[in-house]
């Protein structure tokens, strides 16, 4: 597998931008933003989707693309993993699969869960999920005041976030409240998948015992992702959709939102909460 | 035309809780939460998409989800837009088009711009998009102060936000700071689309002399929706991604960024913004 590319350089770029301050008139000034930049997948050469992300960890975000959409679920289906050095923008990345992977490239859409034919409505797209992704039944455990500590955990290590203030995050936490792996991204699915081709490439799937944390608001595609990395806790700072409420009940996960200022709601799994 | 559905009571659902607050232990509670749906788009009974949505507004959401992919300009190339009868959730919308409106089926995917075969990077997907919809070349302008009393004025039209905390918001105004329209959505680009459609739905694109508000980030998806709806100046109360300000740049738009406490970065376009 190719090596990981650094993503330092990559994540913001400075621009010169007009500044029209709170007190006093407009200046000229240099201002940092979240670097955004399409991704093509390729699998077995063949064209899968333009991703439009942050450049960095594409290999994670290859992979975790397609662990979320239930192709693959363990590193040694994928033979290998590399940026095509004839887009030297790096921006095209080739995905060869073990010959005894089969590929159903029509399902290979993010739109696919929905498109349920037996009547399309929240219930259905919750059902067709579940029919490819296995409930969680872990008795996985997490304290009150340790998950009012991660929010600032996160914060703490957003480097990028810091500087443009653009960029979405998600990390994954042990019980204890210990940050394992985060990752920052202009799209909050991104920045998932990110996280969880991180966990297939190292082999830790399915991420038992582990917590993901958004820093945004929880959508159905952000517990169908959960649920295909195998995590049992899903906290947000910010709101749930309603669809993601009936997800996490459906299939036995915990939903906490609104993570921040010492407070938190539970939507789904409370009895995963302590005091 | 179908009339539009009622949407007060499809935006939010009340759901049962368990909230741990920053003093006490927790309790039982109702919480109002943001409705997400699928609502899967045909045209001429072809499905085209599968949209996650806040139910509500699906004509124009479906509306401006056609002009924002280029496919359709103006009211009459729709001959009709009903919600398909069949699907009694009310998430499958039908829209059959006039016989001289045709249709690339292969083009109709949100990914589109950006697969360019020129090599790919964010230059091409941005020449790919100036290929299909005009430069901007409005002399349009704004003043600072009533650019800063725009968060505000959308703040406080966001009936749902207040409720969930959930939904984004897009609204249009006006440049004397009149607001014209808000949509909200648990979905960014849902939001701007449903503005597109209902501009497309009253006769009035190209939205000239209006300004366009998001209430979160801008990214190359955003900032080519604006393009597709004529609007040259596109401000954010978030930050803006490296493409959207390289977009803005190349197709003649203002970017502002950072709306909020009296004060605003502008990205680019800067000769509309006067004292």
């Amino acid at each position: 597998m190719a090596p990981l590319r650094s993503s330092v350089e990559l994540s913001s770029r400075t621009v010169r931008i007009r500044r029209w301050p709170a007190v006093g008139g407009p200046k000229s000034a240099q201002d940092e933003i979240a670097c955004e930049e399409p991704l093509e997948l390729r699998v077995d050469t063949r064209s899968v989707a333009v991703i439009m992300r942050t450049p960095g960890h594409d290999e994670e975000l290859a992979a975790g693309f397609l662990v979320s959409e239930g192709l693959i679920r363990q590193r040694d289906q994928i033979a290998d993993l590399r940026l095509n050095c004839r887009n030297r923008a790096g921006n095209v990345l080739d995905v060869f699969l073990r010959p005894d992977v089969t590929v159903d490239f029509g399902r290979l859409t993010r739109h696919v869960f929905a498109a349920s034919s037996c009547g399309l409505c929240g219930k259905a797209s919750i059902q067709a999920v579940r029919s490819q992704f296995p409930r969680i039944r872990q008795r996985f455990q997490i304290s009150a005041p340790v998950l009012n500590g991660l929010s600032a955990k996160m914060a703490a290590a957003q480097a990028t976030f810091s500087r443009t203030g653009g960029l979405h995050a998600a990390a994954i936490f042990t019980g204890a409240g210990e940050l394992v792996a985060l990752r920052e991204d202009v799209g909050r699915h991104n920045a998932v998948d990110k996280l969880l081709g991180r966990a297939l490439l190292d082999g830790q799937l399915p991420l038992a015992g582990r917590l993901l944390l958004v820093s945004g608001r929880t959508s159905f595609e952000i517990l169908q992702k959960a649920l295909a990395g195998g995590l049992a806790v899903v906290a947000a700072v910010g709101a749930p959709s309603s669809l993601a409420v009936e997800f996490a009940r459906a299939n036995g996960q915990t939903l906490v939102g609104f993570l921040r200022d010492g407070r938190f709601n539970v939507y789904a799994g409370a009895s995963r909460i302590g005091g």
